[in-house]
């Protein structure tokens, strides 16, 4: 059992040892960044082709290499799939993906799975087919579940070592100078990729939009790119974003983002200077905007507001609420358009954005950050890596990372919804610890860690509805019943880690 | 004897086994990033000090360490010297300096190098008080003298492994999000200081323009930064830039300017696309005035210009004369002004610029550079590290960085000035190796290397003045009459380091 009462074996087979979690801050100490080895480019070599077999050809392609894609296509990546079709022909194997993300789009990668093409798989976020094959123990080694910042961190430490780094490119020059908000397939800030280009042996960016060099908005440069492929499309570009990300139209959201703003504005952290991050999910989104119309009522000027990037968060920069945006990937086009634009809209590499393991990430100096959960237990340990069927269905993503860095973290859920309670004694899986999480606010109340001490003063004549988490927990129960605990084999088919290496839990075979 | 003639040992005392200089390309291979190793910074840790002193106590300060600087406030520098006093007073001993280049305002140094306290020294270019001591012999160790491609390399292969960097920081946030464009000692582009930051196991970054975070201009992020420690004045505007750089007034050094125009026209490098880079020296200004006038005359656009960028290259910019401009360091206030306003004015690091030890850099895709010489041989070999007397007074910065990847070298320079020729038999010191040189052009006439026998194809027929190199030395001699041959000591006072960390030259002590 860890310090979360989670059941972790010292030793995990296909994973190796495991470095218990032991509190979100232990990781602090030496660190070091993996030696690289790489082939230099001179004048007179060329970076460019136009044909992905020939250039196949030329790389160090072999048995039980890694190979990195990032996410930042979406549900639109043609990528991966491209690239892992060739590989997979040509008849290699024991090949381990650390993509940034995985979506359904890339139900390919079962097939190779099952055929033992692919036997490992890192991820911070995987959904659809791809997620339910490795909750079927299909995958031969547990997926590995690493945050955002984390996978900075695995790839500079050399936990694990890129062979070969294949990134999706919307725009590139002959020598690689590359960058996202430009061409048929831009995606915003390529905020995933950077890691991968600076500690792969070999660089290929991939692209359909080639461009004279020197490309003159380079995100990633061409120090890092060893090759450039030009093919005909990267990816769909219905996949690759959402025209617009959306406000929940549900009353309940709406209702949870006015309790959650209004507790916000309560909490002090609502002040000139303060710093913000939201995801793109229906109830954040308002949960902005109930802040713009505070922060505009109240002539509150903010510092940045971090994160994957919304419309609606560049119209807040617009409106002066926020001096800067730190981008690390757009969700819409509107955030697209902001990152090419607007000199206020940075953007930043994965290892900036959330990694632990750097002299200073911006999840440190972030004040409040709105986030989901698919499942909460009552000691504020937060699920949104299993469904509340036991399956796969996402992954930290940047939660755990900002859920440690913020001053206040915020997590907003609907209490029950279709028989289903946020709530639950026991979570199938801890995905951000407790102790980094500070407040979670439903449409029937809102519950403070008890680790707050200073918050539970603060708020304890509010009149906002404020109890206990067992209070929440013991609302929800009357509503939905005790849910029925899942049954599990005993195979592990994840090991969730926490930002720092730790292993905060594994995710089990359903029986 | 290496291939250029030159006597090094296969050992030289306090600077351990020579690799011989064998070709510019000789380089080509597997190379490697050395392991970093650090501190991380996680949430709730600060990095901002207010007094040299009680941050100097924090760092892991010892005997034999190696610190480095940047030469962006050149001239008018305090940083090295603030810091290095500190040290000093709290004897340390037998340090090495990595500057990126060292200036008159650093004769401070030469004390320390003579009690022992710097006993070693890393730099592109060396000028003044610390020259003249290095040239007589008085630092422990010799001094050894890379290109600024040259710097990268060492740092981040490990040749050389920083303990600490002091980076001065014209404007940085409380976080070390540091840019050079802002501030009371702004500066430009902080190309020297990148590689630093990224190798360093410690960075301090110091400022004297602390802004709110986050610093809305990020050049250096915080990532690579430890400590950010705010002072009064980190350099003095006088000597930082120059107001403006200044053509050439001299009618020779306009001559030789429209020939070297000409010359380029001629040669079918002026085309569109073309890329360029010229130094700030007045005849080299001179050449890019008459560029600028053929360019627009003949509806010429050009690619990119890089290097060290000055008022007259913005000019071009802004003309839509070049598309990019890729810069390494500005040399006057309205190229300052520039790198904070344009767009395509793309500032980048010494690595991207000219390293050749990456994956590709800018100088790579140069068509054509023009560049000084203060002595060239008949085999095109040129120096720019030592004084026609002998004495250090300069180094290659990226002279053999561009003449390495360009596509047409030009040297421009007066044949005999001050009855001193700059042709000679043998020259005091090989800076850049005659094979990456493609012509010479005075006011007598032009040589064409004659390696180049597609250059002397296209120029037999040419109106220009087009001679062997032998006879333009011979009228030089005419002229000046045979040089008298400077006397040295045995003792190698300097090692003058190729590109790919090969050994080039040596400087020895004077008699």
């Amino acid at each position: 059992m860890n310090i979360l009462g989670r059941d972790i074996p010292d030793y995990i087979e296909g994973y190796g040892e495991v470095k218990h979690y032991n509190g979100y801050l232990a990781g602090k100490g030496e660190k070091s960044k993996r030696e690289i080895k790489f082939r230099n480019t001179l004048p007179g070599d060329e970076k460019l082709h136009e044909d992905l077999e020939e250039l196949l050809n030329k790389l160090p392609l072999r048995d039980e290499m890694v190979v990195s894609f990032h996410h930042h296509l979406r549900n639109g990546d043609y990528v991966l799939n491209m690239v892992m079709d060739s590989i997979a022909k040509r008849g290699y194997k024991d090949i381990t993906i650390a993509a940034s993300s995985i979506f359904p789009c890339h139900k390919g990668l079962v097939k190779y799975i099952e055929e033992g093409v692919v036997t490992g798989i890192y991820a911070a976020y995987i959904s659809g087919p791809v997620a339910e094959a490795i909750s079927a123990g299909k995958l031969a080694k547990p997926a590995v579940m690493h945050t955002h910042g984390g996978r900075a961190r695995v790839m500079e430490s050399g936990d694990l070592a890129i062979d070969i780094a294949f990134i999706a490119a919307p725009t590139s020059d002959d020598y690689g100078n590359i960058n996202g908000v430009e061409g048929q397939s831009a995606c915003g800030a390529l905020g995933y990729a950077h890691t991968d280009a600076e500690t792969a042996g070999v660089t290929v960016a991939i692209t359909d939009n080639l461009v004279e060099y020197p490309n003159p908005i380079i995100e990633i440069d061409q120090t890092k790119i060893d090759y450039v492929l030009k093919v005909d499309a990267i990816g769909d570009p219905n996949g690759i974003v959402s025209g617009t990300t959306q406000i929940t139209k549900n009353p309940i959201g709406l209702k949870i983002a006015k309790l959650t703003a209004d507790f916000i504005k309560d909490s002090g952290y609502l002040k000139d200077g303060m710093s913000f991050q939201t995801g793109a999910g229906g109830i954040s989104l308002a949960v902005a905007d109930e802040m713009k119309n505070i922060m505009k009522k109240d002539d509150i000027k903010g510092s940045f507001a971090s994160g994957g990037i919304t419309g609606y968060i560049v119209d807040m920069y617009k409106e002066g609420l926020f001096k800067s945006l730190l981008d690390v990937q757009c969700f819409d086009l509107a955030a697209i358009q902001s990152a090419k634009e607007n000199p206020g809209h940075i953007t930043m590499s994965a290892s900036m954005y959330a990694n632990a393991d750097n002299k200073g990430a911006v999840v440190n100096k972030l004040d409040v950050v709105i986030l989901g959960a698919t499942e909460m237990d009552t000691d504020f340990n937060v699920n949104v890596t299993t469904g509340s069927n036991g399956t796969i269905m996402g992954g930290s993503g940047g939660h755990s990372d900002t859920a440690a860095g913020s001053k206040l973290c915020i997590i907003v859920s609907q209490l029950a919804n279709s028989r289903i309670s946020v709530l639950k004694d026991r979570i199938n899986t801890v995905t951000t610890p407790g102790e980094t999480v500070d407040i979670l606010v439903t449409e029937r109340g809102i519950a403070i860690n008890p680790k707050r001490t200073d918050l539970i003063e603060k708020f304890k004549d509010s009149h906002l509805p404020i109890r206990t988490i067992e209070e929440l927990r013991d609302m929800a129960v009357a509503m939905t019943g005790k849910p029925r605990d899942i049954e599990y084999d005993d195979k592990i088919v994840a090991v969730v880690e926490y930002r720092d290496g730790s292993v905060v839990d594994v995710v089990r075979k359903r029986k």
